[in-house]
C-alpha cells in the first residue's frame, strides 16, 4: 500500500533526506543512483533543494545528464543560479541538449551575460543552437519567450499515409503531441489535425481535404498573460504561434501556462497584502526588506498624516470631546476594509474581463452597497456609545461619520482600480496598502468633519 | 486583417450585441444562426451573458444541441440557472446527452433535487445515464467530482495493430485523448501509452511489451486541490482516477484543474481581502453583503477593543501627552501591514508546500526581518516627532514602541497560519481582516504600555 501511495504522493521525510546525505557523505554512488532512479525528476529536485550546494551538486553530477536536466529546471531559482555557477560551461551545454528549447532558453537567460556566449557556442547541436538563439531575442514575458520550437507540422499537400511515416520522425523528439501544424510550401499556418483525426482518416486521404482550418494561435509579440486568457477561454493544450504573416514559429503547451498563471495569482495576491518583487518565504532577509519596507513606508507617511490631521483637531475636540480621538482606529480601520474589499473584487472582476457597463453604474452599486453595510454597523456602534457614555449627540456624531466614511471608503476602492485600468496600470497595485492608507487618512479627516458638524462645536 | 484577428482574441462590442439584440426582436433566425455559427461557443456564451433571459432562451433554442450544451457550460452560473429553469427536463436531458460525463453531471448537479431525478430519467443513452448517476454520487470538490468518464484504455494483451483498430471507436467519443491507459482483465491500471507510442511502435507488438508501467493516478476520494497541486507538479495533462483497488474510473483532464486552480486563486485573494462565499462584481448587493459584512463587523469588534484601551489610558495620558493618541491610527496601521504581510508569505509557502522546517526558526527569521524594518521606520517617526514637539523623551517612547509593535505583528502573522495549518484549519483565513484586527488591538495595547514605561507616567 504504502508503495503505490509513493506514485501519488511523494514526501520528503526527514528519513529519505538524512539516507540521501549519508550517501553522498559516504560517496556510495551505486547505492545512491538506485535510490534516486525510483522517484520522479520533480521529487529529486525537492530533495536536492534541501541539501547543502556541495551535496546538491554532487548528486547532480552523479546522475546523466538527460535526467539532470529536467531536475535542474525544477529546482528553486535561486539554488539552479548556484548549481549553475559550479558548473563550466561544457557541462551546462550538456544539460541544455537535453532540454526542450524554451526550457534551454529559460535555462541560459538566468546565466550572467558573458556566460550565455559561452554555453551557446558549447551547444554541439547546430539546430538546437540556433533555434536557442531565436527564442533568446524574443522580449521576456510575450508569447515568443514562453513557445518551445518543438512541433509537429505537415504540409497540405501529404497524404495521411505519408503524413504518418513522416511524422514518427518529429514526433520522436517532441515528447507530447498536441496538435499536430498544418502549413503551406512557405511555413504559413493554415490549420491543425489532432493525431486522433490522424488515425481516424483513411490512409490515401490527402491532408489538405481532412485538416481543420479553425485553429486558434498567438502573435509572437502576444503578453503571457494574454496567452494564458486565451487558452483558459478556450480550453486549449496546445497554441501555435505565428509571426505577422502567420508564419508557424513554435507553440505554447498548458503546462508553461499554469506556471504563468500561478506566478500571476501569487504576484497579485502579494500586492494586495504589500509585498512587491515576487519573494518567497526561503529569500533571504534583505530580499524579504526590499519587498516589504516601501509599502510601510507608505504606511507611516499615511500615519504621519493622520497624526496631523488629529493635530488639527486637537484645539476643538480634547476639551469637549477627547471620547472622539478614542475612536480614530475603528473609523480608520473601517475605512481600510471597506476600501479593501471594494478595490479587490474590481480588480479580480478586470483580470476576469467580465466589468462591462458604466463606471457610474458601478459607483452607484458601491454607494448603496456600502451604505447598506455602514447602515447596519452604524446601529451597533451608536447603541455601544449610547450605553457607554449616555450621550445621544456624541452616538450620533460618531455613527453616522461611520456611514458617510464607509461610502467614502467603499467609492474610493471601486474608483481607483477602474481609473488606473483606463490609464492602462496594472490596477492589482490599488488594494492593499495603497487603498488602505489613503482610505485611512481620508476617514479620519471626513470623520472629525462630521462629528464637528453634528457636535455644533 | 481583422478578420484574422477574430480568431485570436474576440471582443464584444456593442455593436455586436446590438446586432444580435436586433436580429432577435425581429425573429431573423437564418441570419442569427448564420451570425453565431462564426463564433466559438465560449463567446456565444459571453454575448448570451449581456442579453436579458428571453432573448438568452431565444437563442439557445434557436441553436442546436451540440452547440447549446457547450455554451450553457461557459454561461455565468447565475445565467446558466435561470435558462435551464426556463428549458423542460426533456429538452435538458437533450443538452446532457451532448455533454461529457463530467459537464453532465456538473449541470445535472446545479438543478433543484427534484428536477435532477426527471432529467436524469428522460437520458435515453442509458450508458450516459448510468455514468452520470455514478458521477454524481460523488463528493463535490474530489477527484471522482471532477473526473470524466470517457478515456481510452487498452487491455495489455492486445497487439498494437488490434489496439490501434479497436481505438478507433473509443476515440470517437473522447474530445481529446492525451494518454491511453493500459489495464489488466479486472479493469486494474497498470500503466500507460501515448498516442505517439503506439504510432511509433511496430503492428505486431503486443501492448504489454511497449506499455510504460510508470503511471501517476490519484484515487476517487483525493481533494481537488491535491490533485491540481500533483498535475502542476509533475507537468501531467491528463490523470486517471482509480478506487482503492486501483480499477480505473475515470480521468481528470487539465482543462478543468485550471478552472480549480482560478477558483482557488480567487478565493484566497478574496479571503485576504475580507470577503466569503466566491462573489463577483456582478452579484446582488444582498449576496455581496452577505459576503463583506461579517468581516466589517469583526473590524467594528476590534475597533471598539482599541476604543476600551484607550479609554483606560485616558486618565493618565490625557493630561500629561495627548500626543500619543493621535499616533494610534499609526501604530494600528503598521501592526496590520506587517502582519498581513508576514502571514501572506506563510499562507503562499504552505499552499505550495515549500514551508519547511521548524516554526521556531521561522518565528526567528520573521523577528529579525521585522527588527530591520522596524529600526528603518523608527528612525523616520523619531526624527519627526521630535523636530514636531522637541522632546526626546516622547520621541522615544514613541518610536521604540513602532519597534516592538512591528516585530509583535510579524510574529502573530507569522504564527497564525502555521497554527492553523497544523490544527487543520485553512490558513488563508489568516490574512486580511483577522490579523489586522487582532494586531490592531494588540499593537495599541503594546504601544501604551511601552510609551507609559519610557515616560514613566
Amino acid at each position: 500500500m504504502s508503495e503505490e501511495k509513493e506514485n501519488i504522493h511523494f514526501e520528503l521525510t526527514e528519513e529519505l533526506l538524512e539516507q540521501v546525505k549519508l550517501l553522498v557523505d559516504e560517496q556510495k554512488d551505486k547505492e545512491l543512483q538506485k535510490l534516486l532512479k525510483e522517484f520522479h525528476y520533480a521529487d529529486i529536485a525537492e530533495i536536492l533543494d534541501e541539501l547543502n550546494l556541495e551535496e546538491a551538486i554532487y548528486v547532480i553530477k552523479l546522475l546523466d545528464s538527460e535526467t539532470t536536466s529536467d531536475i535542474l529546471m525544477e529546482l528553486d531559482e535561486d539554488n539552479r543560479e548556484k548549481v549553475l555557477r559550479n558548473l563550466s560551461a561544457k557541462e551546462i551545454a550538456e544539460e541544455v541538449e537535453e532540454l526542450d528549447t524554451d526550457d534551454a532558453a529559460d535555462m541560459i537567460s538566468e546565466l550572467p551575460e558573458e556566460r550565455q556566449q559561452e554555453v551557446i557556442s558549447k551547444i554541439e547541436d547546430e539546430e538546437h543552437k540556433e533555434e536557442i538563439r531565436e527564442l533568446l531575442a524574443y522580449e521576456d514575458g510575450t508569447a515568443g519567450a514562453l513557445m518551445a520550437k518543438e512541433l509537429v507540422k505537415v504540409y497540405e499537400t501529404w497524404t495521411v499515409a505519408g503524413c504518418l511515416r513522416r511524422i514518427r520522425g518529429q514526433a520522436e523528439e517532441v515528447t507530447r503531441v498536441h496538435s499536430i501544424y498544418v502549413v503551406t510550401k512557405e511555413e504559413k499556418l493554415i490549420g491543425r489535425l489532432s493525431l486522433k483525426d490522424l488515425i481516424v482518416a483513411k490512409n490515401d486521404q490527402k491532408i489538405a481535404d481532412i485538416y481543420i482550418s479553425n485553429v486558434d494561435y498567438v502573435t509572437v509579440d502576444e503578453e503571457d498573460e494574454e496567452v494564458a486568457k486565451v487558452m483558459a477561454k478556450y480550453d486549449l493544450e496546445a497554441i501555435p504561434v505565428v509571426d505577422e504573416n502567420k508564419t508557424l514559429l513554435g507553440r505554447i503547451t498548458i503546462d508553461d501556462i499554469v506556471d504563468v498563471m500561478k506566478e500571476e495569482a501569487e504576484r497579485d495576491y502579494q500586492m494586495a497584502a504589500g509585498i512587491t518583487g515576487d519573494v518567497d518565504s526561503d529569500d533571504s532577509i534583505f530580499e524579504l526588506t526590499k519587498a516589504r519596507l516601501p509599502w510601510l513606508f507608505l504606511g507611516l507617511i499615511g500615519g504621519v498624516g493622520a497624526f496631523l490631521i488629529m493635530e488639527g483637531f486637537k484645539g476643538l475636540f480634547v476639551e469637549k470631546a477627547v471620547i472622539l480621538f478614542f475612536f480614530t482606529p475603528l473609523i480608520a480601520a473601517m475605512a481600510g476594509n471597506v476600501g479593501v474589499q471594494s478595490s479587490a473584487i474590481i480588480v479580480q472582476g478586470l483580470a476576469n474581463d467580465d466589468v462591462r457597463g458604466s463606471i457610474n453604474s458601478r459607483l452607484l452599486k458601491e454607494m448603496l452597497l456600502a451604505a447598506l453595510n455602514g447602515f447596519v454597523l452604524a446601529i451597533f456602534l451608536f447603541l455601544f456609545v449610547f450605553l457607554f457614555e449616555s450621550r445621544v449627540d456624541l452616538a450620533l456624531a460618531i455613527s453616522v461619520s461611520l456611514v458617510a466614511v464607509i461610502i467614502v471608503a467603499g467609492l474610493i476602492g471601486t474608483f481607483v482600480p477602474l481609473f488606473l485600468n483606463k490609464r492602462g496600470i496594472d490596477p492589482a497595485i490599488a488594494t492593499g496598502p495603497f487603498i488602505t492608507t489613503s482610505n485611512d487618512i481620508l476617514g479620519i479627516l471626513l470623520y472629525f468633519w462630521i462629528a464637528k458638524l453634528i457636535l455644533g462645536i
